[in-house]
C-alpha cells in the first residue's frame, strides 16, 4: 500500500534522526511535580474553578450542542465574553473553542491574498497556519525587530497605498519567554494604518489582564488580542478581543468560528471562574513572578517575561539527559530540541507555576540547580 | 482607519444582502424545544455523562494543562481513544480538541503540494480548510459521484504513478443529510492505492459505531475516519481513527494536534461516558431513526440518513418566516439559505433528537407540519 509504505518510511526517518515523539498518559495519582505544563496560576484545580465547571455541566449539559451561530451560544459564553473584554480593557470579545481556533478565525477573516502580513519570526504555529490558510502575502521579520517591521510596512505602503496590513506578535513568546516591544510596535502599526495582533496566550493572567493592558494599549482600535483559556485560566478555549466591529466581522466571516461547535459549558464556566480568581486575587500572579525570579537566579539565567523559563543547555543530548534525570527525581520539565527551537540551541523549559506547593517547589528548585549545574560542568 | 473603514464597508454589504448573522445567547431556563442542535441522542444532559464530566474536573482539574505531547495526555484520553477505536472497529484513535482540529490535523499531516486530493463538493468547511492549509492539489468532484472520483484518481495515477492520493467524503453530509456510497468509494480508493477519509461527524452514534463500521469497512487499512465528540456524543472534541502507523504519524507531524492544548478532561470524560451509553443502549439511536421517519412522513419529504432533516422551502424568505413562526410557538429549527446551500435552495434544518421528551416532540411535529404546509400553499 502506497500510504503504509510512506508512513513506514517517515517513521524510519524519525527514528534515524532520534526525533520520535510519543504520548505518555499521566495517571490521576501522578506524584511528580509538574513544571512542564501551562497551568501557570494553578487554577485548573482551584476548587472554585472545578465546582463552576461541574455546575455548568448540570445547568447546560456537557456540550454546547451546536455552532455558536445556531443554538450553541449560551448565556455563560456571553458572560465570559463580557468579563474578558472588561478585564483586558477591550470593547468586545469572542470566545472560540481553542486558542488555535481564535488565531485561525481572526487571521482568516481579516486577511486574503491582497492583505500584507508582517509576522515575527517566533510566532506560534497557530498564527503561521492562520496566515497560510488565509493565503495572505507574508513577510517574516527577525525576532523582536521593530525596525524590520517598520521597513516592511513602509515598503507595502509604497507598493499598495491604503492596502490592509497586519502585524503578528506575541506579548510573551512561547519558546524563549521574552516580551514583545508592544508600545513601539503599536506606534509603528499606527503610523502605517496597520492592525497589530498580539497573542496574549502567555501574558494573560501571568500579568493580570495581559501585557497590552499593562502597556496602556487596552482599547486602542488598532491593537487586537487573541488569548487562550487553556493556560493561566486553567480550562480550554480561546478568545479574540478588540473593537465591536471586528467581533461582528468575525461572527459573519470567520469559518473556524462559524463552522465549529461552541466551547463546552464546563470549559467556559471554568475559565470564567478562573478569570474572577485571577482578577480579584493578584497574589497568584505575584507568586508566579516571584518564583520565576528565584528559578532564574538558581539557574543563573535571566528571568523570563512570562511563567516559562527557557534554560539553554550545552547540547540536545545534555538537555534530554537532564530531563530524564529530573524525571527520575520526581520533577517533570519540558525540553526543546532542534528543529523546534528557532536558533538551534537545545533548552529545558521550566514553568514557575503558582500551583505547586511550597515544599515541592523548593525541592524541585534544588534538584534543578544540581542537574543543570552538573550538565554545564560536564560540557 | 483603513481597517475600521473596511469593517464598516463589509457590514454594509451584509446588511444590503440581508445576510447579517448575530449571536443570540440562550438562557439556562430556555423553554423552547430545540430541534436545531446536534445533541442527537440527548446525551449532553444524560446524568451519567454530566456526572462523569463533573468527576473528571475533580480528578484531573478543568484543563489538560499542556499539549498532549508535553504533559497534557491524561489516562482518560488514552481510555477514550481505546474505547473509540474498539467501538468503531479501528486499530487506533487520536483525540483532538475539536472535530475541526481532527480534520486539519489529519489532512495537513498527510497532504502537501505533491499530494492529490479528491474532495466531494459537499464536504464540511473544516475539510476544505484542511486541504487549503495543506496546499494540496485538489479536484472537487460533483456530490456523491463515484465515477467522477474514479476518473480523477485514474488521471492522477497516469500523471503521477505511485503518487499519494486522498479521497475526502462524509458518511452523512451535513447540509443535505444524505449518505455517501461508502462501499463503492472504498473499492475505487483501493483500486488506485488512495486513502479514503470518511468524516463520521453525523454518522457516529446515530448509526451506532458509524456507517463505515456498518458497511463492513471497519479496520480496512485504506479507510480512515474522523469524528467529532460534540454531536451525538454530547461533549466537545474530535478524533482521527485508523491504522496505528497513521496515528503515530499524526503524533509526530500534525501541527494542529502537536501545538494545541489537550482536550479538557471534562469533555473527554463526558464523551467517554456518552460513548458507553450509545454503545450499550442502542435504543437511543433507534429512537432518532424512528423520529426521523415520522418527521419526514409528516413533512412529506424523504427521510435523511442521519439525524438532521433538510426541508426544502419555496424561497429564502419563506424559510426565514417559517423559522420565526416556529420560534414564536416554542420550536427552534435551523435555516439554511444561499450562499450556504450547495444548490441555491433554502431549507429548514430539523433535528430528530432523541433528547426531546415525547409530548414536546409530538407538539413540535404538529407545529412543523402546519407551518411547512402553510408555506407551501402560499407559494
Ligand atoms: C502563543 C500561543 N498561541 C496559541 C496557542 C494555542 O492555544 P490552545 O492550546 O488553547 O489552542 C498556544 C499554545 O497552545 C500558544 O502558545
Ligand atoms: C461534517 C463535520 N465535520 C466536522 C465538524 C467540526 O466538528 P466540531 O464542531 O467538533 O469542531 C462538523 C461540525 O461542526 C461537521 O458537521
Amino acid at each position: 500500500m502506497i500510504w503504509a509504505a510512506w508512513w513506514a518510511a517517515q517513521a524510519r526517518e524519525r527514528e534515524e534522526a532520534g526525533l520520535v515523539r510519543t504520548l505518555r498518559p499521566r495517571p490521576a495519582d501522578d506524584p511528580t511535580t509538574d513544571l512542564a505544563g501551562n497551568d501557570y496560576l494553578g487554577l485548573s484545580r482551584d476548587p472554585r474553578v472545578v465546582e463552576a465547571a461541574a455546575a455548568a455541566a448540570r445547568t447546560w449539559g456537557v456540550g454546547a450542542g451546536a455552532s455558536r451561530l445556531v443554538t450553541g451560544t449560551l448565556a455563560v459564553h456571553a458572560e465570559l465574553e463580557a468579563e474578558l473584554a472588561a478585564w483586558t480593557g477591550q470593547p468586545a470579545a469572542l470566545v472560540c473553542s481553542t486558542g488555535y481556533h481564535a488565531n485561525l478565525a481572526l487571521v482568516t477573516a481579516l486577511a486574503d491574498p491582497s492583505t500584507f502580513v508582517v509576522s515575527d519570526a517566533h510566532v506560534h504555529a497557530s498564527l503561521i497556519d492562520a496566515v497560510r490558510l488565509a493565503r495572505a502575502r507574508v513577510a517574516v521579520v527577525p525576532h523582536g525587530d521593530v525596525d524590520a517591521v517598520r521597513r516592511a510596512l513602509a515598503t507595502h505602503a509604497d507598493q499598495a497605498p491604503g492596502g490592509r496590513a497586519l502585524v503578528l506578535v506575541e506579548s510573551v513568546y512561547s519558546v524563549l519567554g521574552d516580551a514583545a516591544p508592544l508600545v513601539a510596535l503599536a506606534d509603528v502599526a499606527a503610523a502605517y494604518g496597520a492592525l497589530l495582533v498580539v497573542d496574549e496566550a502567555h501574558g494573560l493572567g501571568v500579568h493580570g489582564p495581559g501585557l497590552v493592558a499593562a502597556a496602556g494599549l487596552g482599547g486602542q482600535p488598532h491593537v487586537v488580542l487573541t488569548a487562550t483559556l487553556s493556560k493561566a485560566l486553567g480550562a480550554q478555549g480561546g478568545a479574540v478581543l478588540g473593537p465591536v466591529a471586528l467581533v461582528e466581522h468575525l461572527v459573519n466571516r470567520a469559518r473556524p468560528f462559524i463552522f465549529d461547535t461552541g466551547l463546552a459549558p464546563t470549559s467556559t464556566a471554568g475559565a470564567l471562574a478562573a478569570l474572577r480568581v485571577a482578577r480579584d486575587e493578584p497574589w497568584h500572579a505575584d507568586r508566579v513572578r516571584a518564583r520565576m525570579a528565584a528559578l532564574a537566579a538558581a539557574l543563573g539565567v535571566p528571568p523570563a517575561a512570562g511563567a516559562v523559563l527557557s534554560v539553554p543547555m550545552p547540547s540536545p543530548h545534555a538537555a534530554l539527559a537532564a530531563q530524564a534525570d529530573l524525571r527520575e527525581r520526581g520533577v517533570r520539565v519540558g525540553c526543546f530540541r532542534p528543529p523546534s527551537v528557532p536558533d538551534g540551541v537545545a533548552r529545558l523549559r521550566v514553568t514557575a507555576s503558582a500551583g505547586v506547593a511550597d515544599a515541592a517547589w523548593d525541592q524541585a528548585l534544588a534538584e534543578l540547580a544540581r542537574v543543570v549545574g552538573a550538565a554545564r560542568e560536564a560540557a
